[in-house]
C-alpha cells in the first residue's frame, strides 16, 4: 500500500491580522509547516497552531524565514550562510518550545519563500540551513525540492530530507514548476490537483505543461494554504488519494 | 565551604551595534544572561555569544525581555499573563537551539528588564512566566529576587527557581532595592562591592542605606554588566570572594 | 444649519494582512484616521489609504500609536513624554509626505489605542503629544476626549484640538465612556447608535448607562472602524445625520 | 574659487546603542545624512541628530534604507520599484517632520548602504527613488554616483541631483568605485585622503587603482563616518581644501 504526507503552510496570522484557514485545512491534512515569528507567526498564534495541530493529530514541522515581516518572507534577501544557519536556528527553537511544553515533537523544517527559493540556486546558502537542520537534530528531515541544489546541499551535509511535490503546480518537463507567470503554471480546479496528485503517488509522473511527461519523486504532497481554493483542494486531494487506497500518514 | 555563583546580563549587543564588555566579563563569571532577541541579542550575536561562554566554561541562561527593542526592553509594557507565557517560551526555545548545536544545556532563565520588575508587583504574570519555565523543563530554574511576589510565583506554580543578590546595589531594610534615584543606591566602587558580596555570602546580611541591616539570601550574585566599572566590580568580587575562601560555582 | 464630522480609523492592514472594510467605509465618512506604520499600516499600505480618501474626497489625519506591532498598539508601554514626542512627531512626517505627493493637507492627528487612552491620564504624556501636533503646525487640530486631561493638556500648551464623541459607545453620566467590561457599553445596533449620534449632535445630550443625561460636546463623531458592523453602523448614522438636516462635513 | 560641499552618513545610533563620533565630525562638515528609522535611527536619536546638525549649521539630508534593522539595510532585497517609492517617501517625510519643528529645511536624500548600491543597477528602482524625491519636492536634490544608472534615472524622472566622489576609496579607470575585496580599495590615511580630495576638487581627476587617470566630476564629498579614521580623515580633507583655497559649503 502506497503511503503520502499530505503538508501545507498554516500559523500565518500575525498579532491581531488573521491570514488562512486553517481550522478548516487541518483535519485534511498529515502535516503541517508553522511560521516561525520572523515572516509571520508570533508566539500567541505559534501555541494555538500547535494545539490546533495537536487536536488533529497532525504532525508539525518549523517554517523559518526572511526576518522580513511586512514583505511576508517573499522577498530575496541578500543574507549570508552563517546568517541563514543561525536564522533558521533561531526559529526551529523557538517552535520547538512550543511543542515541548505540548508533549510533541518537532517532525521537519521547511523553509519558506524566498528563502526557500533561494535555496534552490545558492549551494552555499542551502549547505547552512541543512546543517543548522542537522545540528539541531541529525533525525530532522529538511522539506526540499528534489533533484536541485537545494537537495544535493542536504545530501553533502548529511542532513536528512524528504522531497515535496505540488499537486496545484504545473511543472516543465526538465521537472522544474513551471513559473507562475506562464498560462497554466497555477492549478485552481480542485478535480484537476487531485488527480495529479494521485498520479504523482501512483504512477509517479505527471504530463509537463511543455509537453511530454515529467518524473515526480516524493514523500508528502504540499497544497497551498493562502488561496481561496486551498480547503477545498486540499479536500479533493485527500478524498482523491483515499479513493485510490493510497494510506495517507506523515513520514 | 559556601558556595556562591556570579551572574552578569550578556549578549546584549545587537546586529551592527555593540554593547557591553562580554570578552572581558565572562572569564570572571560562573554563568550569564543572554538576551535572546526581543530586546537585544539578535540571532549571530546569540550563536557568538554562546560560544563565548562555551570557551570559557561559563553557565548559560536565557535572559528574555519584552518585545521593545528600541526601549531595550526597560519600558513596562501591559502585556497579559498569557502573552508573556508565550513570549518567554519563544525565547527561550531560540536560545536552547544554540546551546543544543553546541552540546550545551540551558542552564537557568532571568527575565529581563521591565519584564523582571513586573515580576516584582504582578502576581499573575509572573506565574505565567514560571509556568512557561516550568512547562519547557521542570528541573530548569527561574533566577529571582527573593521575599516578592516573583519568589511566591515561582513556588505557587511549583518552578524550580534561585534567588539573586546585587552587590552594586544598595537594599533597604525591608528587603527591597534602594530605587535607584536615591543617593547611595548605585555602588560604583569595585572594593565596597567586593566587600558587600562577601558579607552577603558569608554573614547573609548586609547594612541597608535606611539604616539598621537586612538579611539577604541568595544562590546567585548579580553585577551589572552596562556600566563602565562592570569588569573591574566583577574582578574585585571575584577576587574577595576566593580570597574569602568562597567557592565560585553555578548552581 | 448644524454640521459634523464623521471620523473612523483606517488604513490598519500590514504587509500582506488585510483588515477593516476601507473600500465600504470611506464614502461614508468625512475624515479618516490613518495608521502610520508603529501599530499598524506600512507604507504601501498609507499609499494606498490616501489615493482611497483623495478618491472619496475624505479629510486624512494621521493616527499615530504606540511602536507595538503584534500587540496593534493596544497595550499600555510606559514610555516617556519625549520619547511620546518624537513618535508622534515621526509618524506625522512620515504620513505628511504620503499626502504631499498626492497634493492633500494633513487635515487633524488623533492618537491610537493605548497611546490615546494614556493621554487621559498622564497630563505630561498628553501634553508631549500636543506639541509635537503644535510645533509641526500650530494649525494642525488634534482629535481628543473633552473634558479630559487629554483637552486640559492641549489646551495647556496651546495646541489646536476638536474633540471626539462615540455613538457607538455608552457613556456614564459624569461623561467619561463606560467600560467595555459594563454590560451595554458598545452599541451593536445601528439604529440605535444613529438615534444617539443625532441626539449627540442636535441636543448636545444623551442618557447616560448609570441613569440621568450626560452632556456631549463633539465636533467629530467616531464609528469604530475594526467590527463587522461598522459599515452598518456608519451608514445608519450618515443617514440619520442627514434626514435629521445635519451637514456632514470635516472641520 | 571653487565650492564642495562634504558629507557624511550620521545618525546611525538605535536605542540604547551607539555608532559613530556625530558629536566630533559635525564641526568639520557642511552636510549630513541622518538615517531615518529603518536601518537605523530611531525617532529620538533623529530629534539629536537633527538639534546637533543644527548647533553646527551642518544641512540635513535624508539617508533612507532597507527595512533592515539587524543587516543596518547593507543587504540586498528585492524590494519592488513601488516599494521602493514608498519606503522612501515615508523616511523622508519622517526626517522632513523633525527638521520642520526645529525651523530647518530638509536640504537632500542620499540612500543608504544596499539601496544605494541597488539603484547603480536597477534603473527602474533607481527611477522610483529619483520620482519619489521629486514628488515629495521638485527643488529637493537626490545624492548620487555619477556616470551610473543611477544619474541616468535621476535625469530620466526630472529629479534634481547632485555628485558625489569618495576620497577614502580607491576608483578604476572606467569610473566605477574599486571592489571593497581590492587591496587599496579603502584608503585609510588621512592624508592620503586629503591630497585626493584636493585633486577631485581642483584637477577634476585622480590616478585609478588599475592605473592611468580617472575623471571625478562631484558636487559633494563623502567620508566615511563609521570607521575608526572617520574623524581623522574628514579633519585632514577639510584642513587640505581649506589650505588649497576651496570653499568648503553645502550646495
Amino acid at each position: 500500500m502506497k503511503q503520502i504526507d499530505l503538508n501545507a503552510d498554516a500559523g500565518e496570522s500575525f498579532g491581531p491580522w488573521k491570514m488562512g484557514h486553517d481550522e478548516a485545512l487541518f483535519p485534511l491534512l498529515t502535516s503541517v509547516n508553522l511560521a516561525t515569528g520572523f515572516h509571520a507567526g508570533d508566539p500567541r498564534t505559534m501555541q494555538k497552531s500547535v494545539r490546533l495541530a495537536k487536536a488533529h493529530g497532525v504532525a508539525v514541522g518549523a517554517h523559518p524565514g526572511f526576518p522580513d515581516l511586512v514583505g511576508f518572507g517573499r522577498r530575496d534577501l541578500a543574507i549570508k550562510p552563517e546568517e541563514a544557519y543561525t536564522d533558521v536556528l533561531y526559529q526551529i527553537g523557538a517552535l520547538f518550545a512550543f511543542l515541548k511544553v505540548e508533549g510533541l515533537v518537532l517532525h521537519h523544517v521547511k523553509p519558506h519563500g524566498a528563502l526557500y527559493l533561494r535555496m534552490l540556486k545558492d549551494r552555499a546558502l542551502a549547505e547552512a540551513v541543512a546543517q543548522a537542520v542537522k545540528d539541531f537534530d541529525p533525525e530532522l528531515p529538511l522539506v526540499l525540492l528534489g533533484g536541485t541544489p537545494m537537495e544535493d546541499a542536504a545530501r553533502a551535509v548529511g542532513a536528512r530530507y524528504v522531497r515535496e511535490a505540488f499537486p496545484d503546480r504545473a511543472y516543465l518537463s526538465d521537472g522544474r514548476l513551471a513559473p507562475r507567470s506562464m498560462a497554466g503554471a497555477v492549478i485552481r480546479d480542485p478535480e484537476r490537483a487531485a488527480e495529479r496528485a494521485v498520479a504523482m503517488v501512483l504512477e509517479g509522473e505527471i504530463e509537463a505543461l511543455d509537453g511530454g511527461r515529467v518524473r515526480i519523486e516524493a514523500e508528502t504532497l504540499c497544497v497551498h494554504g493562502d488561496n481561496p481554493e486551498a480547503v477545498a483542494i486540499a479536500r479533493a486531494v485527500r478524498k482523491a488519494l483515499e479513493a485510490a487506497g493510497v494510506r495517507l500518514a506523515a513520514y
